[in-house]
């Protein structure tokens, strides 16, 4: 059975199949790699699910992670095309030994463990007339693929790199370089993408078209939208610091990121 | 085989069984009830795992869905001790067609589908002299279970209520109540947790003993916490909205989230 059912841009997106369209509000559906990948990039956690062996008795429960991580490219490092999610974490970890010991390929053409990794970016709490009309202002995406655990020196010294820049732009750059064994203990999984797909809702309130008749409830019920984002305070030096102040390349971070993201909650709760 | 391990407190919490015992870092691990709730209840967005029908031909990929939802006990509704998590969703998406079809019992005595609720509070990034000794700070909560549609209507409407005003405290009660249909037309998920367990980080930076004696790399690393925390911003009135200014049970709400949250995080990157 094939799965891949045709894209009208399959040269710039993910294949829509059975496993990756939205179905519920389908005009929120994106499919785009640069709708899907800034998401990624942007949400401080991913949430990584991935079935648990059943030698632990687990009842066949999935188990989710949450693990920093981002999308890139080891080969053509600067594309806005094609995309792995790489993800950092202890090297000996369930999720790392799972993905190591499973090497064997299926009707996909890949190996790795099959895994599902959700990136949520909450943009505000959407408050109608009456609470079943209630939504979410957000950028969700949901992506499936196979982890597997690099172990090519490069690729996972340059995936440190880029996971650690991707939280704090320039981190890595300025800050003193692993040793052997550190580099050692740090595990990176890439997983490769089978399909993914991104939610988007923005705007204001959708009401029932009663509801608008009914100017006395209108005036006893507040509807609106309250914005949400998450926000970086004045960074705390730890007591072993001994930098003078606090370095540029953190403040100018922390003052664009709340701008940045204080702008898209407001504007995505506009009309 | 038996998954239950004693616990020293067993009628406080969930028993460390194989499945949520905390591997990494242990002294992290959290089993009570009074640690774990609260962080779901706290979390804006739940993500819940299952694995999909294998009839998609989805190569056995897991689905995580970001849901919301919060923990709650329909017959001792005041109760601190044992507490089920309600899910709200639409009633035909595939969760809740899943949770519907499947109704037949394994090992542990329950039936419905075998789930993972995940709730992640991100509380700050931890930045160490060295990249591999960066962190979070972070409050997060795993939870395995079955989820079970729910069907009785008082259970239902109370858990309507109960998720409405887990986002916006005092909600329900300031809007219009919903009709038969709007009622019919909401899914509620009733997550029976078979084990659950919270791990919390907070705290400065750990750093390694070596990184301490080389002073001058000290004076080129910044080191410290930068904290981070949802706000919730100006709520924007609907086009629609014909209530006078903004209800003060919701600019209360706020205030109190926001001075909360940005005082943990402060807090948690304290020594």
């Amino acid at each position: 059975m094939s799965l891949l059912v045709e894209n009208e841009t399959p040269s710039v997106g993910y294949k829509k199949t059975a496993l990756n369209t939205v179905n519920r509000y389908r005009g929120r559906g994106q499919y785009d790699y640069e709708q899907i990948h800034p998401i990624v990039d942007e949400a401080p956690i991913l949430h990584v699910a991935f079935q648990s062996s059943p030698d632990q008795g687990n009842f066949d429960f999935p188990v989710i992670l949450p693990m920093l991580g981002c999308t890139g490219n080891f080969q053509e490092q600067d594309t806005a095309g094609t995309r792995s999610i790489y993800l950092h974490g202890y090297v000996s970890s369930r999720i790392m030994r799972l993905s190591r010991n499973n090497s064997s390929s299926d009707d996909s053409g890949s190996s790795g463990i099959p895994v599902c990794v959700s990136a949520t970016l909450m943009d505000g709490i959407v408050l109608a007339l009456t609470p079943n009309h209630h939504s979410c202002n957000y950028r969700s995406v949901v992506a499936f693929g196979h982890a597997h655990v690099v172990e090519e020196e490069s690729e996972r010294l340059w995936a440190m790199e880029l996971i650690t820049n991707n939280l704090v732009p320039e981190r890595w750059q300025n800050t003193r370089f692993p040793n052997k064994v550190e580099l050692k203990a740090t595990g990176i999984l890439r997983v490769d993408i089978h399909s993914a797909s991104a939610k988007v809702r923005t705007g204001t309130t959708g009401e029932a078209r009663e509801d608008l008749k009914d100017e006395a409830m209108r005036k006893k019920v507040w509807a609106g939208v309250i914005p949400t984002n998450y926000v970086y305070g004045t960074p705390i030096p730890a007591p072993t610091n001994m930098h003078k102040g606090l370095p540029e390349y953190i403040e100018d971070w922390v003052e664009d990121w709340n701008e940045k993201t204080q702008r898209y909650a407001a504007e995505a709760a506009g009309v």
